[in-house]
Parts: C-alpha cells; structure tokens; sequence
C-alpha cells in the first residue's frame, strides 16, 4: 500500500540546506524520492516521495526535522506565501490507496511534528478537525510575519501543538489530499501586476477554471513574472488547458510565454492527455507506453 | 535482457482471426502483449509485445503460424503494401539490451518460419545477409500480387525458404532494427491525392524529415485519407514535428487534420517531448513521471 508525500520547504537557494533536508527523506528506510524541485525564486523547494504509510511518516518527520534546524524564517525574503519552515506536508494515495489511510498518515506526522519539534500543526483538506480548516490558503492566512509573536488563539489556534509560532520555523500544515499538479507559466514580462491579472482570471475563485488556485509573482533572477498555478482537480482541468487560457490572456497584453514547469511529478495520465489534445491523437492510452511494460516485466 | 518484437500481419478484418493470431502470441511463456493495432482500412494488425529473446522468438513463430493458417492473401484487399500474411516481423533491443541479441533472434525466428512454416524468408536492416537488402519498402516491392507465381530468383531470391511464395500466406521479412514510431494522420479530405502529396513532401526520400516514410492511403470505412508515417528516428524526429509539418501542408490544400493515431508503442521519452513542446515545458523529465516510480516500487 503505497502513499505519496509531497511536502513544501521555504528554503530554495542554500543548496545545502536542501540536499540535507532532502537527504534526511532519501535516508529513512522503504522510501522512494521521485522528485526534488528547488526555486530560488520562490525559495521554496517541493520534495516528492513514496513509500509505504509508516515508512513516508518516518521519512517526512526527519525531513520535517532537518528544515527545523536549517531554516530560519526571520530571515526568509521569498516570492511564494509561507507560515512555516516546512511549510505545508501533503499525504496522497497511490493507486489503490484509501485516502484514509493518508488522513492517518497525516495525524500520526502531525502528532510527531507538534511533540518532537515544537511546531503548532494545523490540519487540512481530508485530514482536516475542524469544519473550517479544509483550504489551504485561509489556513496559511497572512503567513510567518503577520503572525509572529502573537498568540494563536480562537480561530488561528492550531490542532495540536504551542499556540505560538515557533520562532524561527512558524508552525506547519498537515494534511491529506488528492493529487495536485502544481504548475508554473513564466511570462516575458517583468511587470507582475499581468501575471496577478491573468492569475485571477484562470482561477475558480475568480470565475476561471473550476479547482484551479493561481497567484502572480515576480521571478527576479531571471526578469520575468509568473502565473504559479495549483491544478487541484487534475483528471478534470488538463494542463495544456490551463496554459492556453494564460496565453490567451497574456496575449491581451501582448505579452509571450517563455516556458512552463513541472514541479514536482505528474501521473502519466496527465501527460497524456496532453499528447491527445497536442497530437489529436485521440485514442492514445497508457498501454501504448512501452517503458510501463519494460518496467513491470522487471527489465 | 529484454527485446521487443512488432510483427505485422495482413488481417484487420476478422476479429476472430486477430484474436487468435494475438492469444497465440501472448500464450508463450514469458511474453507479455503490450498492445494490439488493427486497422480495418489498413486490412493489418500491428501487435507489440516483449520478453527475453527465447520466449519472443517462440511467441513470433507461433503468430506467424496462426497466420499462415487464417489468411489467405489471394483473398485479400487492404489499402497497407504487403507481401505475406505475417508481413514484417521486426525484433527491437530494450534498455541495455544490444542488437546483437535482436539479429540472433531475428535468424533464428526466420529459420523456423522457413523450415516449419514453409514461408520464403527475406532477412533486413540489421539482421540483412546481403547488403541490397537492408531497406524494407525496397524488399517488399510490388508485394504478393506482384509475384505470385513467378519464380523468386536472382535479385528476389529469398535468403531462407522456398524460391516460390507460400500460395496463400506469401513471404515474410524478418529483421532487427532500432525504435520506430508508426503514426498516422488522418486529413478531413476523400481526396487521395492530397494524402500522396503531402506523404512525399514530408519523407525523406522526396525532401522531408530525416528518416521518415510516409504514404498517402484511403480510408474507406471512414471517408477520409491518411498520410501513414513511420519514423525510424524516433529520438531525433519528434511527433510533433511530423504533424506539424502535414499539418503546414495539409493547409495548402484547405485541409484539416481530423485526428493521429499511434500504431503499436513508443517510448515515455517521445512523449515527453511532445509534451515540452506543446507547454514550453522545457525541463521536463521521465523522473517526474510518477506512475514508473509507483511501477518500480511494486505499487
């Protein structure tokens, strides 16, 4: 039975730090990391791994650790919101996977994060304990500075842990979800205020595509903006969909996409339904992938 | 040490026949059938299957037997070229595997197709015995009805078998090659002669793409014509670039492109690019793709 475990670390440039933390998930026993995605940018870095549940607890519990020691929030400027060191700790099926499964993945991680490192925990989405604390986003609120120093109480008290920040790692967001395809599209612009635009138009919550959260940020090193954009029902909203809307849009303001990433890992249905919309080659299935049949008759 | 072999067959008709044809395939110990093509247009089936070298020449020369026994290609009209009822039965090497062990398997399936099926056998690419032969459109010609009858002597002498064509299953063509993508594009035009140009402009015997063939066909069952490409660079030669290009000329003749198909497999590489290309995915990689970790994990 595996699970996946994608968490989010507000560190993205010492590269250090992130091979340590990234080091600390590869060394724990039975787990697999598919992917590692650093932005100096955004100075956050995605991990990606699988494993068994008790083995993907243990390894995200260490990686949790090492981002506790490395990483001091205080000093963090990065373009992508965050209210903790680790900041957001997403547990996913695999396959035939219950996602209940994952929501005790979530809680077992959660409980350990709060009493082995200090960290006030709030759980989200499927593992969620309160009515309230389903999103992402409102639970992250304002982020690491506008919480600093004041006491998590009422509705900002967390699930388990102190009802302070930790000073130097904030608190963390545990949870269990479905799969997300996280996916950024670079614009030839360095004005940000087009790529807050057209996040707003491509998101749900402004009228574009259903499931879809977007942000605009700015990418200093390499003068340009970008549209970073969460694809939260991915078998429904394709990728290629999501960018045509952006090029459309940024096409308003005459402005080219220079390129898209993947961060972190995708499944392979994602890809293609790519090829069938880029190729129309409608019939395409994942039968016709050979490296798939190489890889399960052991070759 | 895995090879993979693509034998063709002149049937895309009789679903009993192909049905057969495949479970003899897929019954030999220690093959696995990847994928089954049939083309009813094409009257042929394109089966795609893997295994250690052993077990898929036991696999070739039992569909090609079963074959041998259900087509009768005095009976026979398709739009596909062909010269047997087991047509072209190519054997391809697999991650590490050289091919060596793909020419050892392709003369020893030819010797058995000869000895017990009574087949006149034509060796070619890598596996080829004379130098003249290496190009497969080249051995096969005017194809069955072409030379039915006539003696197979001189330039025609078959490498293995009788100097006459099986009177009902023909020859066969028996070879060793590297990865080839075959990739039809289907045109919203009745109008062969649309399809034909368009085939010569993009093949590289007529200026085209590196190591492309390509052929103009009717599609009778669909009232529509295909341009049918092989690529036989596969990792030089992305898709994209092929429909792109009859795409371009398609549109010279105020043609659309209703659709592509894949026959048979490709790799997860060439699908990767596809997807570059269509999202300016630039950094893409086979990594990110989780469904080959889930596989190598036993998930």
């Amino acid at each position: 039975m595996l699970i996946q475990c994608v968490p989010n670390f507000s560190e993205g440039r010492d590269t250090a730090a992130i091979a340590a933390i990234a080091g600390a998930i590869g060394a724990a026993a039975g787990v697999r990391v598919v992917d590692c995605s650093a932005d100096a940018d955004h100075h956050r870095t995605v991990v990606t791994f699988l494993g068994e549940p008790a083995a993907v607890v243990e390894a995200a519990v260490a990686g949790a650790a090492e981002a506790v020691r490395r990483i001091d929030l205080t000093q963090h400027r990065g373009e992508h919101p965050r209210l903790g060191a680790v900041d957001v700790v997403p547990f996913v099926p695999v396959g035939e996977t219950g996602m209940e499964a994952c929501v005790e993945a979530a809680h077992c991680a959660g409980e350990r994060m709060a009493a082995e490192l200090g960290l006030p925990v709030y759980f989200y989405e499927a593992a969620a304990v309160r009515p309230d604390r389903t999103a992402l986003p409102a639970i992250r609120g304002g982020g690491f500075n506008a919480l600093r120093g004041a006491p998590l109480e009422g509705a900002r008290a967390p699930d388990l842990g102190p009802t302070q920040l930790h000073p130097t790692a904030g608190a963390v967001v545990v949870g269990a979800r479905g799969p997300l395809t996280a996916f950024n599209v670079n614009l030839r612009t360095a004005d940000v205020a087009i790529a807050r635009q057209i996040a707003r138009r491509i998101r749900e919550r402004d009228g574009g595509l259903v499931g879809v959260r977007a942000l605009g940020l700015e990418l200093p090193s390499r003068g340009m903006v970008q549209v970073s954009v969460n694809v939260t029902q991915p078998d429904r909203v394709p990728l290629y969909r999501v960018l045509e809307l952006v090029r459309l849009e940024a096409a308003r303001h005459g402005v080219l996409v220079a390129g898209t990433e993947l961060v972190g890992a995708c499944r392979l249905e994602e890809l293609l339904e790519v090829a069938r919309f880029a190729l129309g080659m409608h019939d395409l299935n994942a039968r016709q992938i050979l490296d798939l049949a190489v890889v399960e008759m052991g070759g």
